[in-house]
C-alpha cells in the first residue's frame, strides 16, 4: 500500500492521514488500517484494506433517548419501525477484494467471528454484494466478547440490523434490507411493531414486555432510514449490564454506573414504575456482583470472566488466542472438549487483572 | 508582596512558584496566594498571606480503607483513637498577621465562616497561638456548603479535629490537642473509643451504631499522631451522599457514585449485612432523588439547592453574596428574616444549572 492510495480511498488529504497514523489514531495491522476513534468524518472502526483498496466505514453510534415521550415524536414523522436491540457484539461483514471479512465495532478483524461467518454463510458470502456492508449482532453463549443466554441460541448466531453502502455508509431502507437479508437466508433482528411516531404508549408496552423477559431494548427507525435511528433500553438490560460491570468493577464499574443510574431514574418516572421494586433491582445489580467478587477474592480465587467459543476447526482457536493476545487481552484457554457433531467447545477465562489486584488490595486493608 | 518573599516562605525555588502562578495552579486573590491543587509538596488549599508573610498549609487528605479488618491492624500499632467523622465542611482557622482568618478546604477565605468564627471565638481568637492552625468541621443547618441536621446543632457549630503547626503541618498528639481545645472552651469532635489496633469488632460496632443514627463515620488516629489517620464511613453516610449527588445528578452523580457503590459492596461483605436491605437502601438513594429531580423538571420547576445562612450583621450576607459570585457560584439570595435574638436567617437557593438544563433536555426527548 501507499499512504497516498489510502488517503485517496478515504477522501482525506495526505498530510491528515499521515498525522493520524503518526499519532496512532489510525493503526496499521495485518494489511489494513483502522480508525481507533471517530475522526476526520470517519466513524471509529472504519477500516481500509490495503491490497483490495476497500473502505469499510465504522458503524455509526445510535443515539439514546431517556424519554419515549416526547423523544420519539420529536425525532420521527409518520411511521416508526420498532426493532429489537439485541445484546451481543456488533459485527460488520463485507468483501475486501476476494475475501469476506468480519470486523468488530473497533474495526478489528476477528478470526473467531470470521470462522462463524464462513460457517454460517460460506467463504464466498456476499461476493455478489461487493458494495455493501452487512451490519449485525453476534449473539449467543459461545461468545468470547458478550455472553448472552436470552435468545435461545445454541452457540452463536448472527442477526442483521442494517445494510449500508461501503464508502458512503448510507443505509438501505428497512424493507429493502429485510428483503435482501431474507433472500440470503439470514436472520434479521426482530421487527416488533410499526407505529405512528406519536404512539409511544405502544412502544412502552413493547419495552415493558421485553423487560419482563430479560431482553435489552429497542431501536426505533424511520422506514426509509432518512432519519437517524434512536435507541432505548429496558431496566433489566441496564441492570444486567451493571451486574457485569460490578463483577469486574475495576474494569467497568466507573464507566457503566452513572449513565445507567440516570436512565433508571428517568424511566421509573416515565413508566410510573414501582419505586421499591426498581430500587431493589438496581441496588442488587450493584451490590451482589461486588459481594461475589469480594467473597471470591477472600477465598483466594482469581477474578476471571468465564466465556467459551465453539469451533469446527481447532486451528481457529490457536489463531483466536494469538488474536486476543495481540489486542492486549489476557486469557487462559482450557482444553478443548469435543462435541457430538465433531465441533469443539473451548472454555476461556479472561483474566480481569485490574479487579483481581484491586480486590486483593482492598481485602488486605489497602486504601481506596 | 514580592514573589521572592512568597517563594522563600513556601520553601520553593522562585522559578517554580512563578511557573505555578503562570499556569494558575497557584492563584492570587485579596492579598493571599492559594494552591488550587496539591503540588510541589504543598497540599491543596495551602495559603500564603502576603502582608503577614504567613503560610497556612492545606489540610492533608485522610485516606480511606474499605475493610476495617485487616485495614486497622495493618496501619496502627498499640492503641487507636476512634473519633467521629462529622459531615460538614472543613475549615482551618489561623492567625495571619493581626487577623484571624478562616479558610475552606480549597484555601479560600470565606466571610460567612469568619463571621461565625469571630462570633464563636472573638475577633482575636487564637492571637496567642500564632504558630498553630486549628482544623475542624463547620456543622449544622445554617450552612451554605454542606447542610447537616444530624448533630442537634441549631445554626452552625465548629468541631475541632486537628491542631497543626503552621509551616510544617505537623499535628499535635490527640491528648494535647484535646486539652488545648478544651482550654479555649471549644468543642472537639467526639472521641468514641480507644481500642487496640486488633479490636476491629469494637470499631465495627461503633460504625453500626453511627450508621443506625444517620452519622457519617469514623477517623482512626494514632494517639501520638505519628502515623497517618485513616477514615471509614457508614452505609447511611454513603447513601446520604448519593441522595444529594443524584438530586443534582449532572453536578455530582458521576463523581460520587462509583466509589460509594464499591464501598457499599465491601462493607456488606465485611459486616455480613442483610443484602436485601442494603440493596434497597442503595437503590433508593440513587433512584428517589433522580425521580424527584425529573418530576420537579416536569412541573417546570427550576432545580435549586436550598441552603441558609444565619448572621448577626446583614453586611456579612452582602459580602458573602459577592464572595460566592467571585467563586463562580450562582445563587439566589432571599429576603432576610429577623429572628428573636436579633440575628437574621437568609435562605439561599443555589442554582444547579447543569442539572436543570440536562433535566429539561432529557424530558424534552433529548439524547443522553
Amino acid at each position: 500500500m501507499t499512504v497516498e492510495e489510502a488517503a485517496e480511498a478515504l477522501s482525506l488529504p495526505l498530510f491528515r492521514l499521515e498525522g493520524l497514523l503518526e499519532r496512532g489514531t489510525v493503526a496499521e495491522r495485518d494489511g489494513y488500517l483502522r480508525f481507533k476513534k471517530s475522526v476526520a468524518g470517519k466513524e471509529r472502526g472504519t477500516a481500509y484494506f490495503e491490497e483490495a483498496g476497500d473502505v469499510v466505514r465504522g458503524f455509526p453510534k445510535i443515539r439514546r433517548i431517556l424519554m419515549l415521550d416526547p423523544g420519539v415524536p420529536n425525532r420521527f414523522e409518520g411511521e416508526v419501525v420498532v426493532e429489537e436491540k439485541m445484546n451481543g457484539y456488533n459485527v460488520r461483514i463485507a468483501r475486501a477484494g476476494s475475501e469476506t471479512v468480519a470486523l468488530t465495532r473497533g474495526g478489528v478483524r476477528c478470526p473467531y467471528t470470521e470462522h462463524w461467518v464462513h460457517r454460517l454463510m460460506g467463504e464466498e458470502a456476499f461476493s455478489d454484494l461487493p458494495e455493501l456492508v452487512i451490519c449485525g449482532e453476534m449473539v449467543g453463549p459461545d461468545n468470547p466478547y458478550v455472553v448472552s443466554d436470552a435468545y435461545g441460541v445454541e452457540s452463536v448466531q448472527f442477526f442483521v440490523f442494517d445494510v449500508r453502502r461501503k464508502g458512503s455508509n448510507e443505509p438501505l431502507p428497512v424493507d429493502e434490507r429485510r428483503e435482501l437479508v431474507e433472500g440470503y437466508g439470514l436472520s434479521g433482528v426482530r421487527e416488533l411493531a410499526r407505529v405512528g411516531a406519536g404512539e409511544t404508549d405502544e412502544i412502552r408496552e413493547i419495552v415493558e414486555d421485553l423487560d419482563s423477559r430479560g431482553r435489552e431494548g429497542v431501536v426505533m427507525k424511520d422506514p426509509a432510514m432518512d432519519l437517524d435511528p434512536v435507541k432505548y433500553t429496558t431496566s433489566s438490560g441496564n441492570c444486567k449490564d451493571l451486574r457485569y460491570a460490578f463483577r469486574y468493577f475495576q474494569e467497568y464499574g466507573a464507566d457503566f454506573i452513572y449513565p445507567r443510574a440516570v436512565r433508571e431514574g428517568f424511566q421509573a418516572v416515565e413508566f410510573e414504575a414501582d419505586m421499591d421494586e426498581r430500587a431493589n433491582r438496581l441496588g442488587r445489580a450493584i451490590l451482589e456482583p461486588l459481594a461475589e467478587t469480594a467473597v471470591a477474592g477472600r477465598k483466594g480465587e482469581r477474578i476471571l470472566e468465564p466465556v467459551s467459543v465453539r469451533v469446527f476447526d481447532l486451528s481457529v482457536v490457536e489463531e483466536f488466542e494469538r488474536h486476543l493476545r495481540s489486542t492486549g487481552v489476557d486469557a487462559i484457554f482450557r482444553e478443548p472438549e469435543e462435541l457430538d457433531d465433531g465441533s469443539y467447545r473451548v472454555r476461556i477465562d479472561r483474566v480481569r487483572q485490574g479487579t483481581d489486584d484491586k480486590t486483593a488490595n482492598l481485602l488486605a486493608g489497602g486504601f481506596w
